[in-house]
This record gives C-alpha cells, sequence and structure tokens, in this order.
C-alpha cells in the first residue's frame, strides 16, 4: 500500500504540475505517422498476456473460442495466478507451445523467448505505458487494458515509441464493441441524426466492494492521491468514434473538469471496515463524482462522467445528439433519427426490436451470437478479441490507433489538472501532430 | 425585430465585457438585506399584471380559484390582448375593481392608479428587471416571470432596489413547485440519500415550432446575438433549493460554460420556412445545446444544460445525488435512499406510488388536488400562485428570496461570459453580500 501510494502520489505531482500541454514536440527522427498503420499479415496470431488478475480471465475465456488465437506465454508475479491461467488455458492449448514466466525479468524474458506477436497488458495502470514500451522495443505488438498510461509524458513516449518501433499499440478498449454502441456508430454514419453536436459518456459504477477484495490496494492508492476523471475510456471511446475524433472530422481541442466532495467512500469504510483498514486511515482526495465537459475543434460538447463511489445503477450514458435526433443508452432510447418527430423516446425491447433488425452493425450480425454465446458481459470482450486477431491476420490496421488510447487517457490528467485549477480549461496534446486529418474514420467493419 | 436584435446585441456585449465578477458591490446606506424578509400582511393580496401573453393566460387561469387574490390591474401596449385578458378576468372580478391601462406610460399609471400589493411582469425578458425596479420603486412587491434580469448590472440594480424599498421581489420560478421537485425537497431534507454531492438540472424542450408564432420575434433576437445558457432557471431552482444554496450550508461560487455548434435552427428554417424569414435571413450564434458546471462553495457541482432546438424529448433532469442515494427526473427514479443497495433504479407509476405516500411533500397534500384541478400543468403554476397569496396574507417571508433569482439568473450573463472565452470559469457574485450564512434554508411548508 505504501508503495501504492507513493507511485500515485507521484502521479498526481506530474499530472497537476504548471506547464503548457498544446505544444507537440516535434516528431523524432526515424519515427513515422501510424494512424491507418498496417503491420504483416499473420497466419496465427501468438498472444502473451501480462498481470493475471481478474481481467485476464475474463480474455482468456474469450481467447478460447477465438479461431487463430494462441496463448504462447503468460507472467506475473503471483505463481499462484500463473498457475491459475495456466490451467485455464490447458484445455486448449498445445503443452509445448504455452510458456509461463515469471520473476523481475520474466516479463522482457517472455517477450524474447516466447515470441508472441502481441502482448495483452492487463497489470496494474501504474506500469501500463511502460510494459507498452518495452513490448514495442522487443519487437512485439502491444495490446494494453484502460488506460495507455496515466499522465502526458507516458502517452508522449507509448506514441513514440509506436511510431519508431512501427508496432501496433491499441489500447482494449471493449466499449466499442457494445452491442448497443456498434448500432449507434452504424446510425450515425448513415446521417439517421444529422450533424452530430454533443454527446454524453459516463462510467458509473459502484465498485466499492470489488475494490475492497485482495490485490486491489493499488486502486485505493490512486483514489487516496488524486482528484479527477481517473477512468474516462469507457464511455469515452464510443463517443469519440461516433465523432470521427483524431479522424479526419474533428479532434480534441480542451476539456473542464470538476469534482464533487469526496464522502462516499469514507462513509461506507466508516460504516462497514475496521477503524485500522486503509480505508479508514487514509484520507481520500477523489471527489466521489467527476463532471467534465469536452470541447471538440469542430466546438461539438463531450460531457464525461465517473463515479465508482455512489449508490446509482450502472451507466455508462452513450448519448450521441445530432440536429436530426439523439440516441442515447441505459437504458437504450432513440428520438427524431427518422422514427419520430424527436418528442418521445423510442424505447423497450419490443419498441427498439425493429431498429435493431434494420440497424444492427453488421460486425454483430456475424459475430454476435458467438460472442453472447461465450461472454457474459454481452459480448464486448469476445468482438474485441476476435477483431484484434481478424486485422492482424489480414493485416489491416486495428480498429484503434495508438494515438486515440493516447488522447482517450489524456483525459484523466488533463482532468487532474483542472479540478486543481479551479475548473481552467486545459488544452489536449495533438498526439498526431496534425496528422489526424489524414487518418480516416474508423468504418463500418462488415 | 431590428429593435429586438439591437437590444439582445447590446446584452451581448455588457455580458462578455471584461471584468471581474467576483466582487460585491458595498450594500448602499439604507438597504437592508433582505433574506428572510416578512411584508405587512395583506387580507386581500391585489395583484397587477403587466405583459397580457400566454404565460399570463396560464397564471389567470389559475388566480380564478385562490381566495383572497384580486386582479385589479391590467397592462399591455396591445389593446387586443389587453381586451381578451380582461375577458378572462371578467366572470370573477368586480367590474369596478379592476382597471385597464395601455400606452407608454400605462405601466407607471398602473402602478399607481391601481393600488396593487404586487405586480407580476410577464413581458419579455429585456423588460423585466427594470420593470421589477419600477414597481418596487413604486411601494409595489415584484413577482418577475424567468429570468429576474439578463446582465448582472441588472441584477444588481434590482437586489439593490429591493434592499432599498424593502419590497418583496420573487422570481417566478414554478418548476419549484412541481410535484416531484417538492417531494424530492422532502426526501432530501429528512436526509435519506444523505450528503449531497451533485445535481443535474436542465431545459431541454424543442420549442422551435412554438417560437415560430407571432410576438416571439424578441426572442429569437437572443438566439441570434447571444450565446450560452440563455433559460437556466426551470431546472436548476429546485436543485438549488435542495441544496439550501445562498441558504446558510452553501451557495454558487463558479460556472464553466461550453455551448454546441449552432446547427439545427437553421437546418430547420431552410427545411421549412420561407427564403425570406428572420431565421433564414439571420446568422444564429446561440448553440443549440449548451452544458455548464456550477460548482458551489462546499464543492458540490451541478451540471446544467439547456437545449430548445434539437428534436429531443422534454426534460429537466431534476437529478439529485447524495453519498446515500440519488433521486431523478424524466422519468422519476429513485436509487438508494433506503429503499434499495442502490443498484437498480426505483420507476414506474406502481413502485413510486409507495414512496409517494410517504414522501409527498406536505403542500403537495394539502393543495394537489386543487392544483391538478386548476393547472392543465401538473399544477406547479397553481401552487406558485396559491404559495404566494398566502405568503403575502399571513406576512411571511415568500418562498424565494431575490437573491435566489439573482443567482438562479446569473447562470446565462456567467455563462454567456464562459463561452466567450472558451471555457473559462466564472465567479459568481455574492448578490448576499455574504448575508447567505444568515438566511435560514427553506422549510417543508405545511
Amino acid at each position: 500500500m505504501k508503495n501504492s501510494l507513493d507511485t500515485a502520489a507521484n502521479i498526481h505531482v506530474q499530472n497537476t504540475a504548471p506547464g503548457r500541454t498544446d505544444i507537440a514536440p516535434a516528431r523524432p527522427a526515424g519515427a513515422v505517422y501510424l494512424g491507418g498503420f498496417r503491420a504483416a499479415p499473420l497466419e496465427t496470431v501468438r498472444l502473451a498476456i501480462v498481470g493475471l488478475g481478474e481481467r485476464c480471465t475474463v480474455l482468456l475465456e474469450q481467447l478460447k473460442s477465438i479461431p487463430h488465437a494462441e496463448v504462447v506465454g503468460l507472467c506475473d508475479l503471483s505463481l499462484p495466478a500463473l498457475a491459475a491461467a495456466a490451467q485455464e488455458c490447458g484445455p486448449r492449448e498445445n503443452a509445448s507451445s504455452l510458456q509461463l514466466f515469471s520473476g523481475p525479468q520474466g516479463y522482457e524474458r517472455m517477450l524474447d523467448e516466447a515470441h508472441p506477436d502481441a502482448v495483452v497488458i492487463c497489470t496494474t495502470w501504474a506500469t501500463h505505458a511502460a510494459m507498452a514500451v518495452t513490448a514495442m522495443e522487443h519487437g512485439v505488438h502491444a495490446l494494453v487494458e484502460v488506460p495507455l498510461g496515466l499522465t502526458l509524458d507516458e502517452l508522449w513516449q507509448v506514441v513514440d515509441t509506436a511510431e519508431r518501433t512501427q508496432k501496433h499499440c491499441m489500447m482494449l478498449e471493449n466499449c466499442c464493441y457494445g452491442r448497443d454502441e456498434l448500432m449507434f456508430l452504424n446510425m450515425v454514419r448513415q446521417g439517421l441524426i444529422g450533424d452530430l453536436l454533443h454527446g454524453e459518456a459516463a462510467y458509473i459504477h459502484d465498485l466499492r466492494e470489488r475494490q475492497l477484495t485482495a490485490g486491489s490496494d493499488w486502486h485505493f492508492a490512486h483514489l487516496a492521491a488524486r482528484n479527477g476523471n481517473l477512468y474516462p475510456t469507457h464511455g469515452l471511446g464510443p463517443l469519440a468514434q461516433y465523432m470521427n475524433l483524431a479522424r479526419t472530422d474533428d479532434t480534441f481541442d480542451r476539456i473542464v473538469s470538476f469534482s464533487s466532495p469526496a464522502l462516499g467512500r469514507a462513509a461506507h469504510a466508516e460504516r462497514n471496515l475496521p477503524p485500522d483498514h486503509p480505508w479508514n486511515e487514509t484520507d481520500i482526495k477523489c471527489g466521489d463524482i467527476n463532471t467534465s465537459i469536452i470541447k471538440t475543434r469542430l466546438g461539438r460538447t463531450i460531457l464525461v462522467q465517473w463515479d465508482e463511489t455512489s449508490p446509482r445503477p450502472y451507466d455508462r450514458r452513450n448519448l450521441i445528439q445530432g440536429t436530426e435526433g439523439t440516441l442515447a443508452g441505459f437504458p437504450t432510447r432513440i428520438a427524431g433519427a427518422g422514427l419520430n418527430d424527436g418528442s418521445e423516446w423510442v424505447q423497450g425491447d419490443e419498441a427498439i426490436s425493429p431498429l435493431r433488425e434494420r440497424y444492427e452493425h453488421p460486425l454483430w450480425r456475424r459475430l454476435g451470437e458467438a460472442a453472447e454465446a461465450t461472454d457474459s458481459r454481452g459480448g464486448m470482450n469476445y468482438l474485441l478479441l476476435a477483431r484484434i486477431v481478424e486485422c492482424l491476420r489480414a493485416g489491416e490496421p486495428l480498429d484503434q490507433n495508438v494515438y486515440e488510447g493516447a488522447f482517450w487517457s489524456a483525459v484523466a490528467p488533463l482532468s487532474e489538472k483542472s479540478v486543481n485549477e479551479g475548473g481552467m480549461p486545459q488544452l489536449f496534446p495533438d498526439f498526431t501532430r496534425g496528422d489526424w486529418r489524414r487518418t480516416a474514420p474508423l468504418g463500418v467493419v462488415e
């Protein structure tokens, strides 16, 4: 806990230090822009995984059902976690192709010795960027759990390393593969809601109990030391795709952010936990609910919220509003969009069903059944991995490029800075160095 | 239209001029703070009304059913409007007690000659503050339709005049008397959602068609010349009451604001109106949807949105979140608050009904039936007027004091300034000059 607190406090200091964020450093010599990057096609995708916690279990479960994906390496500091994950792989994998790694050098040894094409990084937040950099420097594509990095410096390092090494670096924003998110993307691309004006994204998820389980100390350290929207990408990713942010049409301009008081977690701890529990012994800095507004270059607005503390129903908002209609989630609702005059929501399974018939995303039509059969979380994790595997096999660009991972993740440090400065607007760095204008929008993949 | 545009453009210039807004000028000699102001009790409340448009019709309809209220004067520049309103009053009023006024001096003559106790000001936005000032200077309480004024200067003039003349000046924020708003106030006061953290307010109401009717030119002029949240009080008023803003506990600190692009109204006009229609001939400055965040002195956050242009269902949000639960509107939903663990919304008439039994506001229990019978808009206009009449008769403070009207209305000019400055935080002036600390919270009136 002590080390975690130090790490998180150090991130806080970096993210609230004075300094301009709007300047993109010059692209280093030899670096090449990766907006539509394609790597050489692969027959089989050899995957390694580092960080064998809860998230890894979910991904391993999916990988079993995805053809042409092979898990060739697993790495964790914990031997029991390593054994459990190896067992999870057991029934499918050829024992001779799976190697296990541990110890301080385990990760680099895995990159060198297991010869993976890509490594999935499921470790704690503070190690994501460094591990991605290491992977690419070892010639391995990096697939990084959210967020891609915690500070603007880290995000620049990831971008620069990807450009220098010419490796994929994709943040694994699974919510971009939600059934509704995919359908909304399809509807937006068909022009059903006209010109886009405004979006709303959130990650409202009461995780207090889950964050009390063993191994969650590192997470609490971030709440104790930092204040902002520390986990913005689940809601924001799909919105950014609807708006083609950092892809030809528009990009991120600035953000303002306010956090509420930090009261709920301490109240929960006082009621439910022993007096000497870390939640009762540590002042919590992070406000219970953060509310931010992003302004895009075209002047569109995106509300982004985050709350893992309050007793509220799960909500990612997923609202996209245009001149001709609005699509929204939680629950799924549609107004205007050629369906009605906008004065009432079309909602409920029965009313939405004909819309799904008509506007279901082709990817869902193709793989949705397999995804739902495998993935108890609605299919998004399956589709995420299936798409990565098929893109790498075909030598196609991945659905999310490294710049999107950096922009979406930058909301955390920029919101911290805005909160720390009483709501002052913070400019996004342009991780594409102007090249977003020549980056094709994500298509509605078949 | 030309005059309206000039007026609105002038307001825009005032509201985006440089200058600090956080300084309260010293209270003028002889002025007295009015936080809990009581006037001498009245037997019958003699009311005059100026501005006999659509809003006035709604209020006159209610007044017929409210005992001890007498309409003694009506004033409008339009003689047909005057005749129609007089006829509306006819069946009930003693003909000898009702006087009609018109012409340039009609308003002041009405204040002097009809001897009203209070005047209801239902004119266009740009005249609200000046008419309120005139009323109070003539010894008449001012009851002012939203907003109370359009610039910070106007709002200070209203506050200073009220303090100097010792007259009531209440902004008629009817949404504070909505059934759910009253119930939520009651629940919040009972501590059901714990410590308050965050609120969400909105006025999302597609008024494009209504704003095309005759006599709406003045409103369009504001959209053409200004950019911000020009109509914030319907959603914000109830939130401010839940949080006791400007009343002992907490007050307004700062606001940030962004508007979306302004596209929807022009698109609507191009599709539906002749090329020489003002909507097609005038550039519209005001973004279709404005999103602002207010930060309070205690650090709570309030999201405030406004959209009268987009094809979206009506929504005031009406969300108040505390450490122990969240209450929300549109549709009415409750989570936590001692009812469940917060993971699901309690919603739907059947589920909400027992909660209404238990937490219905006493005012609604007493007058709700009469209110619903008279007021096709759910009862809020009836309750607003009934409360004013009973408070004036009892010599009690009105439910909303002049400072609340000023704070709530100040969101418009402050949001304009923030939008104009790329989202820079704007400090609220303290209209109470520090006296909010000694102003009792609004009670749950029986």
